[in-house]
């Protein structure tokens, strides 16, 4: 089964050099997994207007279905999305007369008046759709170019959340009504390569399946076993490929412990 | 300034899918800005030869000086790290006595031998020099190509981080011998907007420095500023135009609270 494909794009310099945790990332990658999309990159830009501006280029040449943008939408000099956007799509920028109200009503709200930079935070690509801000100032916006769909959200993980949730999460399981299903268990007393062969074998056998073991923590925390598929029947499959990778992990390696994974 | 560039690149489908956070990324950008170099990209990649050959190949193009990867180094048959840069460089994998040393030493003190599964991990490409790895099974190795340096680390935190410290660091230090130079603060009671005009003033008077706003947590938590620079004389400038910046805050902005930032 082909999934359709997404691409996150996270904008900021703070990202790059190692002042903030790309949690956002993390939270999309997980959202769009679930509604059924195969997510190919993850990518963190500089705010620099040229060297992003040649990187939606070539997402653009990569024709993913949807593109998933987050940072770089406030008042300050260096948040520059749009205007990347607009450079890379050759859609001009335009104040949105609905954006500009929801500025003015958020500040105004807190007591403090449209300045310049606040003012910007209007100017969308022309023809988009304004994603309302329940939390901060910044309105996301959607667009569609050459059958792309372009996600513009802010940066702030609070605010992305909110907005993606509310506005972007209905929208893309209105583009794509899969099922996701997915199963974990966690193994302790083993190393990752005790367990390959076996996840080789179930693998083999259910090759639409997606089987992985993380070895995320330290030995003694164990290993994670993640066991997914999308599609209608994915659900049985799921479990004959647990079962038999259980069954395999307790013939084989007597010593180790399956139990059920907490996160 | 010139500075020489890097890419970050993280291999593993756990990072797209929203089941890992990339704290990997964070601790290496944030290591090579201290080195002097800029970070032009952090990209994650899905466990795909193909996919991330085609990848490789674009970063390849670009030319960073250097290119760090982890991921994708143990012993599952997704772990095809090594596999993907023999492709997209066109030197061949060969199974280095060194490496498979270390790996041997490593299962044999815990009382494993070594299977095809852990013997692949010993398969480096030719040339390369083995980075010793004392916390897990899988050494790193470093290969320069086309005048880019290429360093090639597990993804598992620990092991990464300890690799990096200890073989990565002391030759990136040697190779670009430059001062990094930070001061930060927070700034408590105001939204970013209403700094973000004296933030440009300051950056227009000081346009070699980095500085910036991170409204990181919510608006109580306040805005992170940070202001730093790479060379040689950039710790007094750093410190004058930190000095501006809060003398502008505190006339401009007379009820918002300066203090110190940490971490």
């Amino acid at each position: 089964m082909k999934l359709p494909t997404a691409e996150i794009v996270c904008l900021g310099n703070e990202l790059l050099i190692g002042v903030t945790v790309n949690t956002n990332a993390t939270f999309i990658g997980d959202n769009l997994t679930k509604f059924g999309y195969e997510v190919r990159r993850v990518t963190c830009i500089r705010d620099d207007l040229e060297l992003a501006a040649d990187f939606f280029y070539e997402v653009f040449n990569r024709k993913p279905d949807i593109v998933i943008v987050s940072g770089g939408l406030g008042p300050t000099y260096d948040d520059i999305q749009l205007e990347v956007i607009s450079k890379a799509t050759g859609i001009q920028l335009q104040e949105n007369s609905e954006a500009l109200a929801m500025i003015e009503t958020y500040y105004n709200q807190r007591g403090l008046s449209l300045s310049k930079e606040r003012r910007k935070m209007a100017k969308i690509p022309i023809g988009s759709t304004v994603l309302k801000n329940d939390i901060g100032g910044a309105p996301g916006c959607f667009l569609s170019f050459k059958d792309m769909s372009i996600f513009c959200l802010p940066g702030v993980p609070s605010e992305m959340k909110d907005i993606f949730t509310k506005r972007v999460a209905p929208l893309l399981k209105e583009k794509n009504q899969v099922d996701f299903y997915e199963e974990k268990f966690q193994v302790l007393n083993c190393f990752e390569s005790q367990l390959a062969p076996y996840i080789n074998e179930v693998k083999g056998k259910f090759s639409e399946l997606y089987i992985k073991s993380h070895p995320a923590h330290e030995y003694k925390a164990g290993i994670v076993i993640h066991i997914s598929g999308v599609g209608g029947m994915q659900i049985e499959k799921v479990q004959q490929a647990n079962k038999l990778l259980q069954e395999l992990f307790q013939k084989h390696l007597p010593k180790i412990k399956i139990q059920s994974f907490t996160e």
